[in-house]
């Protein structure tokens, strides 16, 4: 749990370095065990985080160590973990390209053409690439329950989803491929800014 | 005091490197007790400072040290005590973002919908937040007065102001609490910005 | 080797931190001897780039080392050298800027008028440079004999070349030579693209 | 000499980690006595400078060390200390910004309403700025006979010059006040940039 705590805290750290979840935004979190992961605690900024800031949770939520409060964003973490048991991390950022994009966005952000689609699960750049963009909502029961309802059948594969004005969640087997999801996301959200200030559709 | 002028110092390297105060722009204090602060003396460049940079002043913005001359700024800081006993940090930043808006913006620069408000004292993305902008004045005492009398009734909640051209003033009630506002306002900007490049209103 | 393997893998950190090639993007080469050269394995990221992540391959692209795969782009590098004796290392990087204008442009990218060519091969800034852009495509050895098509008649410079959404190539007689060439073009894409953004031709 | 040597490698190195001096762009000299200054040598990663690539040379621009060549710019630095006997540094950039404004620009940049301002001499945001352009020229010499030529009057602040489509050269009396100088003008380039793409006068 060591190695994993870890590698939940130096993929923080790079992400808050980058200004992708600035003013304690943001949370990390990475399955234990079929019963328990380990996620960020509320409220601490991630570019300083220790690892004596993540707190184990039950995967309905419950925090075990009762003195620090989890994050308040904990039940969608957990709810991803319920709803695929091959998620073994889940980071959630929360950058300015994701914000401005998600707030323009319809019910789906689209990519086509890019190489970089291959790093989120696509064969080719000819294929095409499509995050789900939820409303934002402060009752993160409400917002897990929408997300359930509209996760793909299995096989499908589904590697992250966008909230309005709020952020970006992606998730992968570990948290050097959810580490990947992230980064390919954030460099295809950059890529779309720019196209869309150059005025193309 | 060592950790208050620690937590200074590292603040303002951090915000430096991020050329958020460059050109020895920029000032930070911290409230040491009733009656005194601690500030950063004029002319220092951010990304270096050094505790030995930091001199003690009286809430009137008298300093203790004669050897260096407070900032310039240093009657805003010390105003912002006096107005509000809960203030315990305040943090002034120049960046580029806060600047180019504040040149644009009437009375005051507004958000609404984004998550990011929350780490401002909004319970909620659906509430509205609207930062003041004072024009730029090289004369700290006539700037400070329009501040006190603009100063909002006790419960009203007032977290940051813009200088026009010039950059913003945050707070809170230690440095970390100023640095997450100021790292929230800073994203704003960076989000309001990149709206206006796309031509939304 | 040692000192060979220590230059691509600060490149590659270097270049990892300025997301140049971001969720395990770009590829990273040096030629050995004659007949091989060290070459990022698949799927490293760059950022945390190790010399254990470097494999030693023929010039036609196999692996002197089975346990691990060369990168999936090893043919257009294996390519380059064949092509052209004097080339010593060759760097493959990913950047947003390379990859929206590469989006846009037709069969090259030019540049007339800046200083910065002159790190690339010009006397002057009143020369003319010329990129050119290859359209994507999954199959490596298809792009490698579209590149060894159009290569230049001896004598001819040819610093580098597109691939439309993907990035670029960039090469010299060493590494150092190689990385000043990437810093040129990144340079002279950042430039580009800010023009653009400015309704420039 | 060794803290003047270390003050020009640190400031080197600040600005190329910033990418101000890319691809060996960009060159650094400080004044050692009245016929000497140091520079940087010709050719060197700015990013990775170290105190032996720098460099004695004679105010008229002979290298007293023959093994290396100092910087292809040497002229200008040697003039401007001609010129002047306050300047201790200079300092030459080659940003992004720096580099697509002055090729859109007349004959003078300015800025007005900037409190940064303060950081180039003025003493309010009242005041104006202006930055002379000259267009660029491979000639070094004709350069510098230019740059003397139009030289202000004893006692009329000049606090620097662009070279369209090249960069910045900036000075002070010793390293820190060229490098507050460099990065008030970065900072006022910046928000420039943004202001155009904000279609504004």
């Amino acid at each position: 749990m060591n190695d994993l705590a870890q590698a939940l805290v130096d993929t923080a750290r790079l992400f808050g370095e980058r200004q992708w979840c600035a003013a304690t935004g943001g949370n990390f979190s990475a399955r234990v065990d079929t019963a328990h992961c380990l996620i960020t605690r509320s409220g601490c900024d991630k570019a300083r985080l220790q690892v004596e800031d993540l707190i184990t949770c039950t995967l309905e939520g419950a925090a075990l160590d009762t003195a620090h409060r989890p994050s308040a964003e904990t039940a969608l973490h957990t709810g991803l973990y319920r709803l695929d048991a091959d998620i073994g991390a889940v980071l959630h950022t929360h950058s300015m390209n994701a914000t401005v994009l998600s707030r323009q966005a319809g019910d789906t952000l689209g990519w086509h053409g890019f190489e970089m689609q291959k790093a989120l699960g696509n064969r080719s750049h000819e294929q095409r690439i499509e995050l789900p963009v939820f409303d934002n909502d402060q009752d993160m029961d409400a917002l897990a329950a929408r997300l359930a309802e509209q996760w793909p059948q299995p096989g499908v594969r589904q590697p992250g989803f966008l909230v309005r004005g709020h952020g970006l969640y992606a998730w992968g087997r570990d948290v050097d491929e959810a580490r990947r999801h992230v980064e390919g996301f954030e460099f295809l959200f950059a890529c779309l800014l720019q196209e869309r200030l150059l005025g193309l559709p």
